[in-house]
């Protein structure tokens, strides 16, 4: 057994180091390379995702991993090797039932329609991005092809981001969660409007970039082991447990935009940056699911970022830096300010409380299009139509609206629930450290974050791919998934801020 | 045979993606990585080049080459399937010789000596480095072990440069060089000095920037194919004919040591975007040799960027940007700052009538620890002696001496006199040149370079790898490398500032 451990680390670690050249290669797409360099690109992601594909669906790997699964069966089911076994050996499963033809393809697919959404957004053109969009949806029902039916074949595509998640369950979820938002809404916007006017000034980038930076380094954020960039749309990404990056971008008009995304895409970075060091260059670094990844996130953005505890110590200094900005605005109201709840365009933008109705949205979408329901031209209309219906607005421009993210140039289908499982799952961790650190508040209070960094640490960070969602959420706080927790944070919050 | 030829290309394409990815790897770590990253860097590059060598090096492109030797007889021998054929024979049968475990062992130990030799400059401490270098002399060694006895055992790694190019042969020229260039620095400095302090005052980087950036459009680099960053060592990369990086650095008290940087860079960066593009993905594309490549970054740098002509159209402008570090300096002046002809420790910086000597210093050294006549460790002390000897002066650090280049650290040994040659080749083709476009000074005194661009896109640029070195030199002037047109051009434009 010990042998044959050995030998599929040793092949694995090949993998790993391909999928680290080939998210360099996306990373550098989106931050430094010249327009010029895209075909290029395709090709080169294309060949290394094929190989990494190759080697990782190899039959010698499918042989240890046979053998090892019955191996390992008498080991201690939560010990490192056999949970490396079990995760590589899902993995395995899902991987080679994709022809490697079809991974080269996709490569090359999604990099030409990465620049072409690029240009689409710029120009707030969707035909620049439609043909793109298209064969990155016909891509899509070819994938669900590979697999046996399910009860949704939208469930082949959140499966793959939300392992054992099921469409049916995430709709359930959601249909629980809207009404209940529908009326907190309701609730807010018959209540005096906050002012936010002075968040929509000109604020020096300079300023924002350095503010930023300070704030995600008192977080834990660890700068030896990463950095920050501009990209058109933030992310994080990692080429090893020591090499984690982070990016944001600035949105003119905007003060705080690319501070909470800086915020929000360091709680993905200290995740990674957490995991146990010895799990480098094997399966099981990584995150548990997305929605796990984007608890961290939205943690850090909103429950530490967006809170009043925060900006009692951080705000003296915000104001120092912009003071012909902020000259006039008190803690109160900037604390307002910034969790003013006002139904908006943007996903990446949206405060706390309609949230999730962008990704309503976009569930409905996908899953429209994956059924061939929809026909992608009809997207920008049945987008703003939507909107209308979900939020009561109508985008002004295709930019604003279907446009806006970055996720179906790059071929990522299924993808966006993960990030309202991820506000709920943010939340249900929030309450059970509130219980073991009962004086967190106080500390954020006083800058300090050591505590709650140290916590995600050990209950979420050091397990890297460890577990499943559901199992590491039921172990950490005793239950799956659930809506409530996050229910109860928004009526809180907000019926103070709004005097409900 | 077209079936043959078409998978040739085909496997070369994966490997030519390979190659690419492998080069974003190493310009990340030398732009943008974080100290944290070395050692998964290392790793990756391992994977990469030594996946990359496995493939290049497999029966099946073997086999393919054998047979396409022969069955390709009967082409035009200058015909591009001709070339490409011959060219990858003679690539494989090198590559064919290194085992891809010391292809893997040696990125590792090459990601882990770049990190310690920027500690060790930046601390001009060689201990940090010295057992780096060790491991990559001993590694020097163990390739050259690979390969049938040559001449000289140094003939090996010259030759991974320089296809065809004997030590012998170049100790000859540098030996009929050196006495000529002594002769002439001894008259230049007989002669009164001239003053140059005006370009070791404090020069704002952004100015100097922006201005190198001008500079480098104007000779017609393309920004959509290329962008320039922050490097400890400057270089070019390339990873695609599409998308050829420079990068430049700042010396604090220099006016224009980034500049004649960033001109040197964007002279490679040039030749690479003006290979045929029907080269793309295949061995064809990249530079006839490094002598080659340097004659091209040479030549902008210094035939044009260092010349009267330039400076008469830039200079103005240049003033305008330094009003108070040049407002007192006239063009004549100016001009003879930059050629001031002086003794100095930095290779990238020494003047043209000194540079050489720099390269016939690293050969010696290079030639003895390969022939373990002299060990690492004694390196620093030789270096400095060799320094009085050659050009009467000692570094007063290891930094401004043994620890200057970055090339040891990159595993780069055999490469340095390519540096040398590729001075001789810009003037042997500026020869040829001046007969081609008499009127060349007039226009780049009104600050045109198409014509140059183009004579050399035509002549140089668009064949790629198709020639070798002294192929290509004898079909372009006549004659094979030459060091008479270089000291031709030295004792004229010396001769002038001098008065000698």
């Amino acid at each position: 057994m010990e042998q044959k451990l050995a030998r599929l680390k040793t092949l694995l670690a090949e993998v790993v180091d391909l999928n680290a050249a080939a998210a360099l290669l996306g990373w550098d797409q989106q931050t430094y390379m010249p327009a010029g360099g895209t075909e290029a690109r395709g090709n080169q992601l294309g060949t290394i995702q094929s190989i990494s594909h190759i080697k990782f669906t190899s039959d010698e790997v499918g042989k240890l991993l046979d053998d090892l699964v019955k191996e390992t069966a008498g080991l201690d089911p939560d010990s490192d090797d056999a949970r490396l076994v079990k995760v590589t050996a899902r993995d395995y499963e899902k991987a080679s039932r994709i022809p490697p033809e079809f991974v080269a393809e996709f490569a090359l697919i999604t990099t030409r329609a990465h620049e072409a959404w690029t240009e689409a957004r710029a120009k707030s053109e969707f035909p620049i991005f439609r043909p793109h969009l298209e064969k990155i949806v016909e891509m899509g029902k070819q994938f669900i092809s590979f697999f046996p039916a399910a009860d949704h074949p939208y469930d082949i595509l959140l499966d793959q981001f939300e392992p054992g998640m099921k469409t049916a369950e995430v709709k359930g979820i959601f249909e629980a969660l809207r009404p209940r938002q529908v009326e907190l809404l309701r609730a807010i916007t018959s209540r005096p409007q906050v002012d936010d006017a002075f968040l929509h000034l000109d604020y020096p980038e300079k300023e924002q970039w350095d503010f930023g930076v300070d704030v995600v380094t008192r977080f834990g954020y660890d700068w030896k082991r990463g950095r920050q960039d501009k990209a058109v749309h933030p992310f994080t990404t990692n080429f090893s447990i020591n090499d984690v990056r982070i990016t944001t971008r600035f949105e003119p008009g905007s003060g705080v935009s690319a501070l909470f995304s800086t915020m929000h895409e360091a709680g993905h970075a200290m995740y990674e940056q957490g995991i146990n060091l010895a799990y480098e260059r094997s399966p099981l670094a990584g995150g548990g699911s997305l929605a796990i990844h984007e608890s961290q996130s939205r943690m850090w953005e909103n429950l530490v970022g967006r809170s009043l505890p925060f900006w009692e110590h951080f705000y003296p200094r915000f104001k120092e830096l912009f003071p012909s900005q902020l000259g006039n605005v008190d803690l109160k109201s900037f604390y307002k300010g910034i969790n003013k709840v006002n139904p908006s365009f943007i996903r990446v933008e949206a405060d706390e409380a309609t949230y999730n109705m962008h990704i309503m949205l976009r569930l409905e979408l996908e899953m429209a299009v994956t059924e061939s329901k929809v026909m992608v031209k009809d997207l920008p209309e049945l987008w703003n139509s939507k909107m209308e219906e979900f939020l009561g607005i109508i985008p002004p421009n295709n930019a604003k609206g279907v446009l806006q993210d970055v996720h179906w140039s790059s071929g990522l289908m299924g993808y966006f629930s993960t990030y309202a499982l991820g506000n709920l799952v943010s939340a249900q961790l929030w309450e059970k450290i509130s219980q073991d650190i009962p004086d967190l508040p106080d500390q954020i209070r006083q800058g300090r974050f050591d505590s709650l960094l140290h916590w995600l640490h050990e209950k979420v960070h050091l397990h890297g791919r460890k577990y499943e969602p559901q199992e590491l959420v039921q172990k950490i706080t005793g239950s799956k998934i659930d809506a409530a927790p996050y229910l109860r944070y928004l009526q809180g919050k907000f019926g103070e801020i709004y005097g409900l």
